[in-house]
């Protein structure tokens, strides 16, 4: 059943180039897998591009569930449809997309309303099983299943994802911008203008300056927020931040005998109207919720504590500062409708995006993304597919 | 210095009867107070009528502080302006008010805001002393200070109030109706008008049938919710919430092995647009929250717990479900501007208020309005003053 990959190869099985994560937190192999064709409501990809995002570390660094091995990671990817299986209406072979992890099946009350990004039909779940039947499209050249990850498995020339999943986009994006709306960019610029829905003028603090934290401040600004302060205990971020419109600092580590909240509340004369907490501790939620200001403030989750880990309010507290807490998943952003918006105004020159992509790599030197990552080096690795290294 | 009530009065010492506070959980005493003339900013009532809310008996009942002694209770009431201090611009005497626990200074950022109900200027605490200069305007015939209520003390023929807790209202209007306007009605009619903005053909559950419960049924009424699900553990209060537009009922002690959060998500496929929590109980806080649907559902708070009592959630719950959580005070109402407007659509017999009179007494029977409070045989009783006893 082998055959070379990058033939044409409707509804058969292809050998193609994967970096597998074999073990816990150790570097990924590069090997042949075998991708089955896709299954109904499923399209067989072709990976052109894909970017390094934190979750994947994640996850690599799991050793028990959701940690499972061995498994193909990537989630931020960009694509042409390579085949496509039954009851998929809407793409065909050569249409250029990105993979998102988060559902949009178009069909259900979810779908349909303007309300909602969580779609009822095809729930998110972080699961090994990322398809309709529960089932792998993976193996391994010894015949064992190679499990998937977050519904995309781009470290690998070729996947399979469902029709849910898949936002089709214009040919005249640059791949290596269009996939960094898979994941991380779109969560912090949605968190912004959906879920948050920033008003002109008002004040924004952000805690934790990586690439999400980054693109809130980008969607702040794009939003019409005259101060977005970042708070993180690295210094360098302010200059990285000013790219994104961050206008003023707060060293956490700096803030001598008073908290971050004071500092915040000083500065903005009673608390920043937004807060987004996006580097994922529950102490960090507190502190932002106390930074927003009362009467409207709103605070936004966007990190992910450890399991278990609470967060501690009083209902006095909630009742009597009139503040918001919420939460979203990828920003609030519906992957078919608004990720095309954000696309669209990156060409028309108004969404930053080029600034996130500080480093480039071949695939086979996928090793290296996660160095950079893990170093804090980087906030997009863009990995080049060996056959697509004329964009390099 | 002593003289007769109801005599003109102004810039003098009025004494006049009282109900005083003289001991945590016992029997209000009737008894002659002496009422300062209001200062700068303030205003001397004469009231006409009072109703009983359930802070009146929670810190009747607090034997340490914030419970103090003795004290002249009542918040909720309508009176006459018997006489203004200076800088009083927009009252003048025998205009009707109803005063309002809330402060609105009408200068500061949140007052001039449409966002904000939370005055900056002369912010809500609770406190004994609720005048600019934190002294009383009460003492007892031997001299000694009675101390104030949230702001008004209205178990009493006179009291003193700040210009920024009165709003003016159509003399037109019943007193023992506009008088409801002051505290709990308003902070439920408000909760689901203001705070949650509930949509037309929603669904709302609220727990906990009390007084605020019901204003927040009669709130989502008028606001077009269509499935109002009402939830407590006395199964007559149904029939009670029917008057006020609630559809459905959940008997908390009749789920079964389900929880009252799997009862209404089955009933509502999915979970309610928005749940109030009307208890004070943090473990109900959560029963709502879990309640209400994933993608958009809003969770607001209107009860309090005891204090240190905490709300627990995981920024994981937070980030996933796309819930939303808030509380507010006096349901996010601004008591100048949109009190005035529940007012008129109550004269438009839009609004219902006749309902939650279900007791009337006297000014010297007023510890029968707390045997029925705390009986739970009333949900509002109007007190009315002696001298006002034609209107009985």
């Amino acid at each position: 059943m082998r055959e070379t990959a990058h033939t044409r190869t409707d509804g058969r099985l292809i050998v193609g180039a994967a970096a597998v994560a074999r073990k816990a937190g150790e570097p990924l192999v590069m090997e042949e897998v075998v991708v089955a064709p896709p299954s109904s409501h499923e399209v067989r990809i072709k990976i052109i591009c894909t970017s390094l995002c934190y979750s994947d570390i994640t996850f690599w660094k799991m050793k028990d569930p959701p940690g499972y091995f061995p498994r193909i990671l990537g989630h931020e990817a960009y694509g042409v449809v390579e085949s496509v299986g039954e009851n998929v209406a809407d793409l065909t072979e050569g249409d250029t997309v990105i993979p998102i992890f988060l559902p949009d099946c178009g069909e259900c009350t979810d779908c349909r309303s303007k309300k909602s990004n969580l779609c009822t039909k095809l729930p998110f779940k972080v699961s090994p099983w990322t398809h309709r039947d529960e089932t792998s499209r993976f193996t391994d050249l010894n015949g064992d299943t190679v499990y998937h990850f977050l519904y995309v498995s781009s470290f690998s020339e070729y996947t399979v994802v469902d029709i849910a999943h898949l936002t089709k986009v214009d040919p005249a994006i640059p791949p290596n911008r269009a996939c960094l709306l898979s994941c991380g960019v779109s969560t912090g610029v949605g968190a912004a203008w959906r879920t948050a829905n920033v008003e002109a003028g008002s004040s924004v603090a952000i805690f934790g300056l990586g690439a999400i934290g980054l693109a809130v401040a980008e969607g702040a600004r794009l939003c019409g927020a005259t101060r977005i302060i970042g708070v993180d205990v690295n210094p360098d971020k302010f200059e990285i931040g000013k790219k994104f419109g961050v206008t003023d600092f707060v060293n956490s580590k700096e803030c001598g005998n008073k908290t971050v909240s004071q500092v915040i509340i000083e500065m903005t004369d009673g608390g920043a109207d937004y807060c987004f907490e996006c580097v994922g501790l529950s102490s960090l939620v507190r502190e932002a919720y106390d930074s927003c200001r009362k009467g409207w403030g709103k605070t936004v989750v966007l990190g992910v504590d450890k399991p278990g880990s609470q967060l501690n309010f009083s209902s006095f507290e909630v009742l009597h500062h009139g503040k918001t807490l919420s939460g979203s998943l990828f920003g609030g952003l519906k992957p078919k409708s608004d990720v095309p918006i954000l696309l669209k105004r990156y060409m028309d020159k108004e969404l930053r995006l080029d600034e996130f992509v500080t480093h480039e790599v071949r695939f086979e030197d996928i090793n290296k993304a996660f160095d950079l990552l893990l170093g804090g080096k980087s906030l997009r690795c863009v990995i080049w597919m060996d056959n697509c290294l004329k964009f390099l």
